[in-house]
């Protein structure tokens, strides 16, 4: 997939994360670099949430509307094992 | 949907916070309780994550492979937001 | 630990779990199920929290302020290990 | 805090992170792209378990041992406040 949001967003998090290297660097205040890497994580699952959107929206709709049983299987076993991976992180 | 795996699932669950429940009771240790509890949430997950695959495996299949577009866009919208919420429990 | 407010928020989580029980019987719609079990976990979220906060404000304080590092260590490592568990459900 | 650790496992996460920025503008497969954005959760979960042990074993020591009430409460409130949020993301 080709996103541009996606890419910003990204790179955003890629700066904020070098943010946090600065603090640790700095010896900031152990809470203060937590809950920084809790606010990178939640950007993250932002991210993951706008590429399903776009993958279900997408290549799903084609594999189910295609010929292929296996295909769609396979193609509807990955959401579930995405879903799956996502309660346990 | 109707599934005995899953509904013996939730009777165990069912069964595991009731035990919690006694623990709360009898003035257990705080992080056993807090332990027990984790394992009936981990334990949900497994079952979210069975409904899940039979859902995307039926009404989905059913609904992606339709007529009606926004049916169609209904289904897969409702799996975005429940990844979603996933993420934020 | 002993905890009316605790107590009653677990009856009601069973209760909830009970009507996700008949939701399944009565054959209700996949993903109203999820949602319903979602909510049991956010509210089994918060009845961890609170059990948390009373046991950080009584027994870690009591082990800390004691004179025994062995139980100072295994009451600090007991909050992390409830700490990284709650990262994995 | 000023760990080596934490900084080695950051610059880590921050390449893994550069890495998926030329997964989506090569276009990669949406799944792999989620699959590696959970796998840098997963990492940023362990260095948050790294800060809070380390914070366990040092600043909380310190406040709970200290003689201000309100500094030891303080203390134990971010304790809180941080399990909170790791169960919203």
């Amino acid at each position: 997939m080709k996103n541009e949001n996606v890419k910003k967003r990204l790179k955003t998090v890629e700066g904020h994360l070098r943010g946090i290297e600065r603090m640790v660097e700095e010896e900031a205040y152990c809470i203060d670099i937590i809950r920084q890497i809790q606010a990178v994580q939640a950007a993250l699952n932002k991210v993951n949430a706008i590429i399903l959107e776009e993958h279900l929206s997408s290549c799903v709709i084609t594999a189910v509307r295609g010929d292929d049983p296996d295909e769609r299987e396979r193609v509807l076993n990955e959401i579930s094992s995405v879903f799956d991976a996502a309660n346990k992180i």
